[in-house]
C-alpha cells in the first residue's frame, strides 16, 4: 500500500472468487444455467477466473466487449442490449466465429439484421418485467407473438426465448422487497411460457440482475441468469438489501493532499473521473462513497459519519467524524468503499489486487 | 454522419476556436496572461489550436497530465491541483525538463518538497475564494505569511503568487450574479496583494473559473486566468449564463435502438459511460441532456422538451415531446448536448470534428 501514489481501485480477490463461487453455486443449486455479464469488471484475467468456476456462455452489453471477450477465447457471448444494426459489419464478424446471441425487440430491426446477416444469430425478445427501460412487457403478446412469427421466416435468426433485467429491483430496500420484485419477475416469465411455448416449441429465459439473483429464492420458470456487478457489489447493493459491506470486492484508495481542521475535511486526489457521480442517499447521508477501514480479509465501513461529500474532476472531498478527522494527515491514503462499482471500476480501467498484481480491463493501453 | 454506428462526441472546431479566440482576445484587452486549463479536452491536437492562437503557458490537473503535454512540447506547466508528494519522482522528473509550477497550501507539503525536489519548481498557494473546496482563505492571513515565509527559506521553492478557482461561481444563473462573484473575488485578491506584496514583494495572481472568465468585466487584481471549460461550453454554462447554446461546442451522437410510442421514448446506445451522471434540473426538466437539432454551423436545442431521462450504464432513455417523438425511429442517430462537457470527454476520448477527422484525447490507445 505505501507504494500507492495516486487513485487506485483495489480489489480483494478472495471476495470476489467466494462472489463467484457463492452465485455460480446458486445457479447449480436452482438447475440455472449460469451466463454471468462482464459489464462490471471488463477483464480478460477476471474472466479466467469465472471459466475455471465452469462458466462457459457470458454476458457483455455492447458489441466492442464482445470483441474483446472473443479474443480473450470466449465463444458463446450474449449482448444484452438492443440490438444496433448500425453496427452490422461487427455483428456479422463476430456471428462467423461465435455462438452470437442478441437482443431484438422490434420489427424494423429484425428485418434490418434478416436483409444484412452473412452468419445465424440467436436471438433473444426481451422482457420489460417492470424496469420500463427497454423491451416488451407481457401485456404486448401480439406484438411478440408477431416478433417471434416473423423470426420463424427468417433463415438466419434462431429465435431461442427471453431475456430480461428487471432494473426495478435496484428500488429495493430489503430482502423482502427483492423477493416481491422477484417473485412478480417468476409470474410473467411462467406467463411468457405458457403463451409461446404451446405454439412454438421450448424457450429459454434468461434474467440478468444482481438483486434478485442474489437474494431472490425460487426459479420457477426461468433457465438461465446473467448477473454482474455481484462480482464486486457495491454500496448501493448493500443499500436494496442484496449484500453485506463484507461482500464488497472493491474500494478505491486515494492519497490525502490537504486536512481542514476548522470543517472536519479531508482533500484527496479523487474526483469524479476516479468513482463517477453516482449520488448514495444512505442513512441520512448524501454521499459519493464511504470511508472504509481495513480489517485483513475486507472492509468495514470506518463510521458511516466519515464520507465522500463532493467531487470535482479531480478533487474529492471528504467529510469527516470529529475523531476520524484526526487519523487522517497529508500524505496518508485513505479507502474509499464506491457507490457503484460499475461506473468505478469502468472508469478506473485497472485494478490493484492485494499482492500487487495490477489486472487491466479492456481499452487499457499497455 | 450516416457513417456513425456507436456513440460518438461530436466537436465543432469552428466553435471551439472562436471561443478560444474570444478568450484569448479578452486576456489580452485585459492584460492578463492566458493560462488555459487543458482537463477539458486532454487532447495534444486541441493544444496545438491553443499554441496557434499565442498560448505558452498552461494548466493542467494531474501528473500525468502535466507529463502528457510536456510530451507534446508544452514548457510552461502549472498542476493547479494541491501537490501531493507521493507522486515527488514524476514530480522531478517533470520538473528537469519543464517550468513546472505547483499548488502548495500547507507546511507538510512544503516540507516534503522542500528535502525531496532534485529541481527549482514554481509554487502557487492556492486561495479558496468562496468555493470552500481547497486553499487557505485571506481570512487565513497567518497561516499564509507562515507558509510563504516558509518557502523563502528553501532553496527549490519559489514562490511566485495566488492561484484561485472560484468553483462558487458556478452557483450563479445569471451573468450579474457571476459578475457578483467577480467583483467579490477581485477584492480578495486586492487584499491578498496589498497584504504580502510591501513585505514579499510582486506576485502573480491566476484565477480559473469559466464563469467568470467568460462574463466577468473588470481584472483589477488579477494577472492571469486558466480557464479550460470555456473551450467546449455545456449545458451546465448556459444555465450559469456564461455562454450562449450557440457557443457549445461538443454534443453527443447516439443510435437510437428502440422507440416507445405509448411513452414517447427512444432507446438509445449512450449510457453513464458516455454522458456521465451529471444531472441538470433546467427550466423544470431533469436531464442528463437535452437532443439538439442540427444548424449548419451550430446545434440548437430541439425543443426543450425532449431529453435524456435516464441513464444505465450503456443504455439512455430520450423522453420527447409527441411532435420530437415523430421525427426518430430505429436506426436513426440522436444529437444530445451533454450536462458537463468535461465529464464527457473524459468518458468518450475521441473527437470526431465535420470534417470526419478523429482527433484523440490522452490515453486513448492508437
Amino acid at each position: 500500500m505505501h507504494n500507492i501514489s495516486e487513485p487506485t481501485l483495489l480489489l480483494r480477490e478472495n471476495i470476489c472468487k467466494a462472489n463467484i463461487q457463492k452465485m455460480s453455486q446458486k445457479a447449480e443449486n436452482n438447475g440455472l444455467r449460469f451466463k454471468p455479464h462482464m459489464k462490471t469488471h471488463q477483464s480478460a484475467e477476471i474472466g479466467e477466473w469465472l471459466r475455471k468456476s465452469g462458466v462457459e456462455a457470458i454476458t457483455v452489453s455492447s458489441v466492442t466487449m464482445a470483441e474483446y471477450f472473443a479474443d480473450h477465447g470466449w465463444s458463446d457471448i450474449t449482448i444484452a442490449f438492443p440490438c444496433n444494426t448500425r453496427q452490422i459489419d461487427r455483428i456479422n464478424e463476430l456471428a462467423e466465429h461465435l455462438t452470437l446471441t442478441l437482443l431484438v425487440n422490434n420489427l424494423s430491426t429484425a428485418k434490418t439484421l434478416d436483409q444484412k446477416l452473412k452468419y445465424p444469430v440467436r436471438v433473444y425478445i426481451e422482457i420489460d418485467t417492470g424496469s420500463g427501460r427497454t423491451g416488451l412487457s407481457v401485456n404486448q403478446m401480439p406484438k411478440i407473438k408477431q416478433l417471434i412469427n416473423y423470426f420463424k421466416e427468417t433463415s438466419r435468426l434462431e429465435w431461442i426465448g427471453f431475456y430480461s433485467h428487471p432494473g426495478h429491483s435496484y428500488g429495493a430496500r430489503s430482502e423482502e422487497e427483492i423477493q416481491a420484485i422477484h417473485e412478480s419477475v417468476k409470474e410473467q416469465c411462467i406467463e411468457l411460457r405458457d403463451e409461446v411455448e404451446p405454439q412454438f416449441g421450448n424457450i429459454e429465459i434468461c434474467i440478468g440482475d444482481t438483486p434478485c439473483c442474489s437474494k431472490g429464492s425460487g426459479f420457477e420458470g426461468i433457465d438461465a441468469i446473467s448477473p454482474g456487478n455481484f462480482m464486486f457489489y457495491d454500496l448501493m447493493q448493500v443499500q436494496i438489501g442484496s449484500c453485506e459491506v463484507s461482500d464488497i470486492a472493491v474500494a478505491m484508495s486515494c492519497p490525502v493532499v490537504d486536512t481542514f481542521p476548522d470543517r472536519h475535511e479531508l482533500a484527496i486526489h479523487g474526483g469524479a473521473i476516479h468513482f463517477s457521480k453516482e449520488l448514495l442517499s444512505y442513512e441520512e447521508i448524501d454521499s459519493y462513497g464511504l470511508v472504509a477501514s481495513e480489517k485483513e480479509d475486507r472492509w468495514e465501513i470506518l463510521d458511516g459519519k466519515t464520507y465522500l461529500k463532493s467531487l470535482s474532476q479531480e478533487h474529492g472531498i471528504v467529510k469527516c467524524s470529529k475523531e476520524a478527522f484526526e487519523q487522517f494527515k497529508v500524505g496518508d491514503m485513505v479507502t474509499i468503499l464506491p457507490v457503484h462499482s460499475c461506473l468505478t471500476a469502468n472508469l478506473m480501467k485497472t485494478f490493484l489486487l492485494s499482492d500487487g498484481t495490477l489486472v487491466n480491463q479492456m481499452g487499457i493501453k499497455a
